[in-house]
């Protein structure tokens, strides 16, 4: 009666759906204040006030028949080249308006890129840990996910497993750098390894490997590190964006695509992300928020708390006797289990009302991600909790 | 190195792209009030003045993390409920939120319906004249559309040719009501005659045939017209609804399906929406424009303009000798073209900058598509050029 992968797709609960109706159950039994929920992660930091100013300012000030009716399908002309300007003053790069396709958020953008790009027997690879809805979105174009076991050390990448697993069936490598759930971005040094490296298979098959740059925490960096804009170092690279974290705004599903003219062939390239957008039903982004993107684009991210939260838990958990890779980037600590069935721990830190998400699901066994998107207080008030579970360990 | 589907799909221009861009050529060499397109679908007339109140307030009343954050999939609770009351209250249904899945306009309700529904070997029906994009939707999803031939002297349903047409394989009947591009609405009548059909075949084949309910134009319907609310008539309905009509929001992307408790298996069927919608892509449809809408649920559409349109319009061809099915809704004419070859006769009509789309493309030779949702000087103004297309003719 319906296609029985989509029931299973729409029905199966997810580990993070899991625990996050456990935390429902609890707040009921002991109190929203007693339940320490790092599984979500949603933004907590709201959207800047020049968001709502924008809005307020576009819906009075413009024409509603052009401001709510059809862009056209890669969305408004004076949006993209608006954004296109904006990359290029950041990032040194020279993009126009025509580079760029709207796109409801970074789901939606690596969803057509993947539709766009995939063919029969084709493989695409990313990099444990990773975020588990690339199985789903490649799968769901036909396409096989490889995926390359974690670096652990330092969450950068195993080139020598890469290298292994890359093949003439290799269509594109995904990367997602601040990552999630690693927090960990990757450095000019990885960048230069994997863009050489791609470039010697390329030549070696004959063939484009695209890489695919899926840049949601693009703006949540700390410390002033770099995050490598990746058309730079590579041809053949698209990228997808999205403002959910940047501007706080996951819910409006605003994004895009950038494919520069560098790449192997603009036009089949962009042409065919044009049609997997159509039959994905992804033309024409929301309409005010193209304008509204375009109208901040120029405007910071507000990181302050995120960076803030994420010293304090790391600091929490190395005193509690944690070992994690220190925070660089995103809103994710990605800390050693204290036990090697990184299930089994997260089920045992339930006990103190820890919700914690298995490494497992973001195929690297033995870890967990802690999600610092949430209340300062609520990480200070849970340190004590991470010190006598750790403390079951001794 | 691309899907070639998809490529072909993102660059082939389709004929009203086609005309549109004839007719921006001529524009800039006649000047644009000389030109008399009636090729585009896109609601003329503003949101009303009530949308952009209910954002104002919207954004300044909710606090931006819970209003520009992730809902669930199906989208926010409140406003399905919302949604739910405001349509039993219209059509003496009984719905719940847990009806409604929220979702990016009528074309991502359909895309979603169809990937949910579509097994190995199904056929999707129609009938002409049809809204074209449903071939490209239906074939993405693995399944075939079956066209029943338009019965043209009034464009209800050939029963006949519908009966000869469902088969076992038939999964499901999509209807468009009011029609793009016929403008008719089915009688109470017509739709009693195709659900006691579909019963009937429901019965004799031992499976359920799903009747799909496309109604962006629901609430464009003159004379008090009364479009019947099909879950009232077929218990396996699925209703796909957008505002991109209704309150002239086509940009901002919003819409839902209802599927109702009546259905064959309600459970299976919503899961199988939930997970369709994963795959492509359009869980938690644009969070904003959710809150917006259910605040304007019972908030009247403004049709005035086109009902003012459409009979100025029909009058004027009716005067030149056309023959064409009274307006009763949507912002379309279909009248028969004046030869057999209805894009020869369209590019003849061009020659007085008259911008027409021919039958074929919506699997209806020897009539045209005229849109009048433009400016009603502009149709004014037209009605002697049609008088001299059609005097060629005698």
């Amino acid at each position: 009666m319906v296609d029985e992968k989509m029931y299973e797709l729409g029905t199966k609960k997810s580990t993070i759906r899991t625990i996050f109706e456990f935390g429902r159950k609890r707040a009921a039994e002991v109190g929203e204040e007693n339940v320490f929920d790092f599984s979500l992660g949603n933004p907590n930091v709201p959207a800047p006030e020049f968001i709502k100013k924008a809005i307020i300012d576009i819906v009075n000030e413009m024409d509603p028949v052009a401001l709510h009716g059809y862009t056209i399908a890669p969305g408004d002309p004076v949006a993209r080249e608006t954004l296109a300007k904006s990359i290029n003053r950041r990032f040194g790069t020279s993009f126009a308006g025509k580079n760029l396709f709207m796109t409801s958020g970074a789901a939606a953008a690596i969803t057509i890129t993947f539709k766009a790009l995939a063919e029969d027997g084709d493989a695409f690879i990313t990099f444990a840990p990773f975020f588990p809805e690339y199985r789903c979105f490649v799968e769901s174009v036909g396409a096989r996910l490889d995926v390359v076991p974690a670096r652990t050390e330092d969450f950068q990448i195993d080139f020598d497993a890469f290298e292994r697993m890359i093949t003439t069936h290799t269509k594109a490598v995904i990367v997602n750098s601040p990552n999630n759930p690693s927090g960990v971005i990757y450095s000019l040094d990885t960048i230069k390894k994997l863009t050489d490296l791609m470039r010697a298979k390329e030549k070696e098959f004959g063939h484009p490997i695209f890489l695919i740059s899926d840049e949601p925490y693009r703006e949540i960096a700390y410390d002033g590190i770099e995050v490598p804009y990746l058309t730079r170092y590579y041809d053949n690279t698209i990228v997808c964006y999205s403002y959910s974290k940047s501007f706080s705004l996951p819910g409006e599903r605003i994004g895009y695509i950038v494919v520069p003219d560098e790449i192997a062939d603009f036009g089949r390239i962009y042409g065919a992300i044009a049609g997997a957008a159509r039959v994905l039903t992804h033309v024409n982004a929301p309409s005010l928020f193209q304008r509204v993107v375009a109208k901040c684009a120029d405007m910071p991210s507000n990181i302050e708390t995120y960076e803030k939260n994420g010293k304090l838990l790391y600091n929490g958990l190395i005193e509690a006797g944690f070992t994690c890779v220190k925070p660089q980037g995103a809103f994710y600590l990605f800390p050693k289990a204290l036990e090697d069935d990184d299930v089994a721990f997260c089920e045992r830190a339930k006990k103190y009302d820890l919700l914690l998400v298995p490494g497992t699901d973001f195929g690297c066994k033995g870890y967990f991600r802690a999600a610092y998107c949430i209340k300062t207080d609520t990480i200070e008030r849970s340190l004590p909790l991470f010190k006598k579970l750790a403390a079951e360990y001794k």
